[in-house]
C-alpha cells in the first residue's frame, strides 16, 4: 500500500501534474483518498475525485463529507454515477440516490444494474434512521437443508459480491431466518453436515422497523459484528454491518452534543456560514425569547436594583453558578438515558441523587460566596442573602436539570432537547428571583 | 434463549425463590443478566450475582457498572474470583484486575491460569488507554509457510480460546506481521495453499502505544472489524476487536461532553451523591472565582448602574445570547476535532466561518432585540446600544468559540476542555463590558 502525504497530492496539483496524480489516488486506500479530497482547497475537489477510476471512486465517495460530496455529484456525468453505483453495495448506493434531486435518482435507477435498484427501490422506503434504512442487501442466506460443501460453494460464487462476509444466516422453505453459522464454524464442520445442524439458534436480530438509535444498543450490548434484519414474520431481509453501527454511534452523539445547545445536526464544521445562520438562527430567537422573560423576572426587583445596585454586580454569581450546575446535571442524565444506563427502574434514584448533590454543592459553594461577599462588601446580611439564593438555586439546578429531560424521555420527545436553552433559562429565573426577591425582603 | 424481564427477576427475589432464579438467571444472555443486575436495587444485585456459574459469571462482570462491580468484587471469595477470571479473554481479566487492590490483584494473579498470568501482568504495564491497553492476547497467528489444512487444524485446536476470530494473522520466522487473512478466504483456498500466497498483505494494524482515541479513528476510517497491534519492530501482539472501540467510541463521546460542562468522566448517574459532590466540586470552585471575576466588571459600571436602573435589567439579555453562540460554536469544533474532521489543513476556515455565522447572526438577533427594547422603553438610543452590544458580544463568542479550542489542540491540550465555564466567563465579560461601557458613554 503506497503512503502519500496531503502535501505531495496538493504539490501535484498545483503544478498540475494530473496523470502522476491519478496514478497516486488510484493506488492509495480509498478511505486515504477520500480523506485526503475532503481536506483540499475546493477547487481540487472535483478535479481529485474526476481521476479516480469507477471501483475506488465507490468507495471513495460515502466517505466524503456532504458538503463536498454534493459539490462532485453536481458536477458528475451521468453515465460514471451509473458506473460508480453499480460498483456500490446497496446501503451506501441508497444513502447516495437519496441524497440526488428525484428526477436524477430517477432516471439513474433506470440505468443501474437491474436487480440492484429493484432493491435499492425498496430500501428507499424505509426511514433513512431505521433499521431497514441502515441495512443492506447483500447477504449470504442458505437453507436449513443444505450441506456443507454447498454452503462453501455458494460462498465462493458470491464472494465478490458481499463483503465482510463472516456469518451466513439460515433459513427455512419460507425464508424466515431461523439461525445463523459463523464462517470459521463452517470451516470446521464435517462435509455431510446440514446448515440445522450446525447453526447457532439463538439469534439476535433487527426489526426492520427499530429505530437506528435501538439497533446501536443491540450491538453495544450484545459485542456483535453483524445483525440481520427481518420483517414482522421473521423473513429474512438484509444485514446490518458494526462499521455502519459506529457512523450511526458518532452520529447520535454528535446529534445529542448538538441539541444539548441547539443545534441542528447537519450543521458542521464546514457548512457554508449562510446556511450555519439559517439552522442557528430558530433557536437564537428562541433564546431571545426566553432571555427576554429572564429579563422581565430580573424587572421586578428594578426598583430594589435602584436602590441597591450592588445587586446587579452580584447577582450573575448566582446565575453563572446555577447554570453551570443545572447543565452539568442534564448531560449526566442525557448521557445516562443515551447510553441506556438510565431505565424506568431507576429513575427516581437519579433525580434524587441530583438534587442531594446540588443541595450539598450549593451549601458549600453558597458558603463560600457568603464569606467572600461579607469581606467584599462588609455586610453580613448580604452574604447570608448570596448564599442562601446560590444554595436554592443549586437545587433548583438539579432538580430542573434532571426531572426536565427524564419527564421528555418519559413523554417520548427526545430528551436532548431539554437544552441548555432552557435549563440556564430556568436557573436564571431561579437564581434572580431567589437573590433579589430575599434581598428585597431582608435588605430594607 | 430464554427471555425474562426485570419484573418476573425481581419478583423471584422478593419471594426468595432462589433456586428457580439461579436456574433463569443462569439460562439468559449474560448480556441480558448484566442489565437487570444492574437496575435491580442494591440490596440484590451482590446476590444474584452469587447464583451465577462461573463462565456466565465472566460475560456478565464485564458488562456491569463500575459502582455495582466494585461492590460485587469486594463480596467476592477468591477462590471464585479465581474460577471467574480463568474464564475470561486476557483483555477483560486485565481491566479486572486492574480495578483491585494491590494484594488482592498479587494475590489472584498467583492463582490463575500461569500462561494467562504472564500475559496478564504484560497486558496491566501498558498504558490503559492505549492499544496495549485495549487489546487481547488470544489471537490466531500462522507462520506465512503454514499450508491450508494445517491453519484448520490450528483453528479447530484453538477455537475454543479465540472468540470471534474471522481473520488469522500471518507472521515471518521472527514473528513479525506481514499479513492478514480472512477466515472466509481461507475456506475457499486449495489444500497446497500457503498462507503467503492468499493473505492480504496490506495489512492496517496499531502501534502498541497508539493512543485508543486513535485506534478509534482506524476502525472508523477503514472500516474493519478487528485490528492487530505490534510493537516498534513490527511484531505481533495481539488484536483489539471491534466491540471494544465501540466502548471506546462511547467513553470519548461521554467524556468530551463531560468536559464541556466540567464534569469527570467517572461521574455517571449512579455514582454516589457524595463521590459526584468532591468530583464537581473543583469545577463548581473554578466557575465561582470566574463569576467573582465577570461580578467584577459589572462592577466597574455600578454608578451607571444606580442611574439607570434599567440597565441591570436588560443586560443578562446580552450576556445571555452571547453565552449561547459561544457554546454552539464550540461544540461544532470540539465535534469536528473528536470526529478527525478538523485538521491543520483547514482551520482557518473553520475561524473564519465561525466568525461570520457570530457576526451575521448578531446583526439579525442584535436588530430585533433593538427594535424590542425600543418598543418596550421608548428609547431608541438605548435599543441602539443594546443591539451593538449585542453584535460585538456574538462576534466575540463566534472568535473565543473557536479559536480557545483549536489553540488548545494545537497546544496539544485536549480541546473539550475549554469547556464552557471558560467560554461563558468570556461572553458575559464580552456582554457586561460591551453593553454597559456603551450605554454609560451613550446614555448620559
Amino acid at each position: 500500500m503506497i503512503k502519500m502525504t496531503y502535501e505531495q497530492i496538493l504539490s501535484l496539483l498545483e503544478n498540475n501534474q494530473l496523470e502522476k496524480l491519478r496514478e497516486t489516488v488510484n493506488l492509495l486506500h480509498p478511505a486515504d483518498t477520500a480523506q485526503i479530497i475532503n481536506e483540499l482547497p475546493d477547487e481540487y475537489q472535483t478535479l481529485t475525485f474526476k481521476l479516480l477510476n469507477h471501483e475506488i471512486a465507490s468507495d471513495v465517495l460515502p466517505d466524503l463529507y456532504d458538503e463536498v460530496r454534493e459539490e462532485i455529484l453536481e458536477n458528475i456525468q451521468q453515465n460514471r454515477l451509473v458506473k460508480i453505483i453499480d460498483e456500490m453495495e446497496t446501503d451506501e448506493a441508497t444513502d447516495i440516490i437519496s441524497e440526488l434531486e428525484e428526477d436524477v435518482s430517477k432516471k439513474l435507477l433506470e440505468k443501474i444494474d437491474r436487480e440492484d435498484s429493484e432493491e435499492i427501490k425498496q430500501l428507499l422506503k424505509y426511514d433513512e434512521e431505521s433499521a431497514g434504512g441502515l441495512m443492506q442487501t447483500e447477504i449470504i442466506a442458505v437453507h436449513q437443508d443444505m450441506e456443507r460443501d454447498e454452503m462453501i460453494e455458494y460462498i465462493r460464487e458470491n464472494y465478490e459480491e458481499v463483503e465482510n462476509i463472516h456469518y451466513i444466516f439460515v433459513v427455512d422453505d419460507n425464508n424466515r431466518l431461523i439461525g445463523i453459522l459463523e464462517v470459521t464454524r463452517l470451516l470446521l464442520a464435517k462435509s455431510q453436515r446440514q446448515a440445522k445442524d450446525i447453526m447457532d439458534k439463538e439469534v439476535i436480530s433487527a426489526n426492520v422497523n427499530l429505530d437506528q438509535e435501538q439497533v446501536a444498543h443491540i450491538f453495544r450490548k450484545y459485542d456483535i459484528y453483524i445483525l440481520p434484519v427481518i420483517d414482522n414474520e421473521d423473513h429474512l431481509l438484509g444485514r446490518i454491518t458494526v462499521d455502519d453501527i459506529i457512523d450511526v454511534i458518532d452520529e447520535e452523539a454528535s446529534e445529542d452534543a448538538y441539541k444539548m445547545v441547539g443545534l441542528e445536526s447537519e450543521d458542521r464544521v464546514f457548512t457554508s456560514p449562510l446556511s450555519s445562520v439559517k439552522k442557528r438562527l430558530p433557536w437564537l430567537t428562541l433564546n431571545l425569547f426566553t432571555a427576554l422573560l429572564v429579563s422581565s423576572v430580573v424587572g421586578i426587583f428594578e426598583q430594589t436594583i435602584a436602590r441597591l445596585s450592588f445587586l446587579a454586580v452580584l447577582m450573575p454569581i448566582v446565575a453563572g453558578l446555577g447554570g453551570n450546575s443545572g447543565t452539568q446535571t442534564l448531560t449526566v442524565i442525557t448521557r445516562g438515558i443515551a447510553l441506556g444506563e438510565l431505565t424506568i427502574h431507576n429513575t427516581s434514584k437519579a433525580i434524587f441523587k441530583e438534587i442531594s448533590v446540588g443541595i450539598i454543592n450549593g451549601i458549600l459553594i453558597g458558603s463560600a460566596a457568603m464569606l467572600i461577599a461579607y469581606l467584599l462588601k462588609g455586610n453580613i446580611l448580604l452574604g447570608v442573602v448570596l448564599g442562601v439564593a446560590m444554595i436554592c438555586n443549586m437545587f433548583i439546578a438539579g432538580l430542573v436539570g434532571s426531572l426536565i429531560p427524564i419527564l421528555m424521555k418519559t413523554l417520548k420527545i427526545d430528551p436532548a432537547l431539554a437544552s441548555s436553552v432552557i435549563i440556564t433559562m430556568l436557573t436564571d429565573i431561579g437564581g434572580f428571583a431567589s437573590f433579589l426577591g430575599l434581598a428585597t425582603i431582608v435588605l430594607k
